[in-house]
């Protein structure tokens, strides 16, 4: 249908059309029109050829699609990024991560995280949801980096390096929350760490705060059997069951890692619409274990893709991240068709929009959603060729073939120059605070 | 201790040069001479300030080190990257693979190949070891790309769409011996397919032909506990002890997969001293299962990467490779430091020179070895900071990141633009044949 007089700020043409609608929808020659914010329409090349367009951005023939959601990191965690691995896990928190933690200050934090957003737009990633300490430098990183971002502030019982005291904790998050509720772009969550770390008074406050100002409430949940165990022997419960009887289980609670899962946390998670984050890389590189999303997937559980923070993977590439997690779930069911590219590519785009509560909003392309797009080259040798699109994003495209990032109508990085903020500034940042640290070398 | 008079042709500057050698000898602010085709000296960047130098290579900050070295690979399957996936393993063969390679021919396996390289030359891989058909074409790639590779065209019992019956596989390799054999960059080797295909005088005439002529003998041995079965059934015997009962087993095989391993296949793995290729990517993405390589490590045996064909994979991509390898054995094992940066990245390079029988010239950046060197731009936001080069190499680098490329003293790629052949022409050939093809869209 040609609609002549229709105007658009922005048209991305020359391209393959990957929408991951409902029904996938895959548009050969395709283009999508942007005006202001949001996504306009999509269609043929030729359905735009009587539209007045503001400006126009070559694909080159190759793919665009929605921008990756990672649905769970640390951002600021890129200044620790190759410190120290390898090492049992509480040596490295011991003797690595919590002294460096214990340095961290809110500039510090800004800066680690507009280099993790650097990185994240130049993979791919157009939306993150981020969980740690001094959030709103994180949330200023995201904002001035032009991305959209769920961001929260770890709470937890013993003294944090930002707020001190639990109850400055609550009044550190209702200060976020009233700073950043008119911006487009930050999404404030009310974060408590662990079942480990947090008592239940604290989960209960956490999530009475999140239903209030109708927000996501993240937390870390059964990353390791060891850790099931401790809360198993502590409260006679799962950490899921723990979480049900405390009565925190709801559609807005984003879970992240569900490690080690019983057939009845699984059960819990389902009833309660749980959303769950998926860390691969993270749990393997800590050797964790292994997630059972195949039974998740199947039990109709939402689940998305996270990176975790960069010092456990060691990186923030979503690309990677798709490989690794269609990979894993294969050779650990030994079977080569539990988990196709489709699924993960779902992972990684609508379900992890869904994940954080805004697959209204991003997570795929369609008209009136925010316009969180991205271009993928296909012509570079490693693409070549080219029979099926998901196959390639998944098992074959790396974060140099993303040429152009656009979120909420903006276009924040084109031929792999980051326009939003100085780079190069946020990297000698991190690596004047770096040079103080302890590492292995 | 400076030489005066001294002169190189190549002179690389202003890295950090990981030496790969047995110490691990790391220089800041190193460089590397290359007089023809050999490694003259490296050492500090004053080392050379009374040299000639005839041209100077800028590292830029970056790491120099000498290029991966892919163990086992079926490069000429480029033409099916993606053609097919996630699908049962006979689904997968006998609809998509075998008819696809029905239709090959030299020419094809040429295009294929040159593709191939060019992907290997642009994520840091200087050195190849081959399987397949029509592997005169291959051969020819390699040498038309300016890469280091070891060819062998396969031989099985059943008809080959190259040589019709197993005598002329023979012939056919015969031929290959004498066409190559005074060639600086190719070694041809002699490949029986597997211990499944291959019956035992098939394997006994291969294993006396490659000591006839001092050369590899490449095979697939125990990619899955189902072939293991299979042998045991047919044999009385593992893949490894039939080997071992037939006088195949000797320091000059290359065992690529390794799968299933009993105890007593690695003892005598370890006793003939053979050496493995591990191709995690390719026995994830089939889920065929985890090679023992922690055990196989500790036993004292070689172990090099390798990424199988691309179809498997689907890229030739070592350092996802490393990425991959690293973090599959910690979650298998479920522990962290089972397997750390430094022994996959030895794996990637000097140990995969080893098990193709070529540490003395390649795999390690030592004067007097030939001059296969890659550099590694470090500069970009997912390579910051940087604590320790080689936790970045295996965690966090891509193939972005290899900026150059040098084999054999020759400089085969720079700024990312390959220097020795056509590249387009070889995606277009590719392509062409592609559209022929039966695929998954
Ligand atoms: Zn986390
Ligand atoms: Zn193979």
């Amino acid at each position: 249908m040609i609609v002549s007089g229709q105007h658009a700020d922005l048209l991305i043409f020359n391209g393959t059309v990957l929408t991951m609608n409902l029904d996938n929808e895959k548009i050969e020659n395709g283009a999508v029109a942007v005006s202001g914010d949001k996504i306009a329409a999509i269609g043929k090349a030729d359905f735009f050829s009587t539209w007045k367009i503001y400006r126009a951005v070559d694909a080159k023939g190759g793919i665009i699609m929605p921008g990756l959601v990672n649905t769970h990191t640390h951002a600021a965690m890129t200044c620790f990024r190759g410190m120290a691995d390898d090492m049992p896990l509480m040596t490295w928190l011991h003797e690595y991560i919590f002294p460096a933690e214990a340095c961290m200050d809110e500039s510090r934090v800004f800066s680690g995280s507009l280099l993790a957003c650097a990185e994240m737009i130049l993979s791919g990633t157009t939306c993150f949801c981020d969980m740690y300490l001094f959030e709103d430098g994180t949330a200023s990183a995201a904002c001035m980096a032009g991305m959209r971002a769920v961001v929260g502030e770890v709470l937890y019982d013993f003294p944090s390096p930002n707020y001190g005291n639990l109850e400055n904790g609550f009044i550190y998050t209702q200060e976020l929350i009233n700073k950043w509720k008119d911006n487009d772009l930050i999404t404030i969550a009310v974060e408590p760490h662990s079942p480990y770390l947090c008592s239940p008074k604290l989960l209960q406050r956490a999530s009475e705060m999140a239903q209030k100002y109708s927000l996501p409430l993240v937390i870390h949940v059964s990353e390791t059997e060891n850790e099931a165990a401790q809360i198993r022997q502590k409260y006679g419960s799962s950490p899921v069951e723990h979480l049900a009887e405390l009565g925190v289980l709801a559609p807005n609670l984003l879970a992240c890692h569900c490690v080690a899962l019983s057939d009845n946390d699984i059960s819990l998670l389902k009833q309660y619409d749980i959303k769950v984050s998926h860390n691969p890389e993270s749990n393997m590189k800590l050797a964790s274990g292994i997630a059972p999303v195949p039974k998740l997937i199947d039990a109709g559980i939402c689940v998305g893709l996270g990176t975790d923070g960069c010092s456990s993977n060691n990186n923030l590439d979503l690309l990677s991240e798709m490989d690794m997690t269609a990979k894993l779930h294969k050779v650990n069911t030994l079977d080569p068709a539990i988990m196709n590219a489709r699924t993960v590519l779902r992972m990684a785009t609508i379900e992890g929009a869904r994940a954080l509560g805004m697959d209204s909003i991003t997570g795929s392309l369609e008209p009136g959603k925010h316009a969180d797009i991205i271009i993928v080259d296909t012509s570079s040798p490693h693409m070549t060729p080219m029979y099926n699109p998901e196959s390639h994003l998944v098992y074959s495209a790396r974060a140099g073939d993303i040429i152009t990032t656009i979120i909420n109508g903006n276009v924040v990085m084109e031929n792999r120059q980051i326009l939003t903020f100085d780079v190069e500034k946020a990297m000698a940042d991190v690596n004047a605070f770096a040079r103080t640290l302890n590492a292995v070398s």
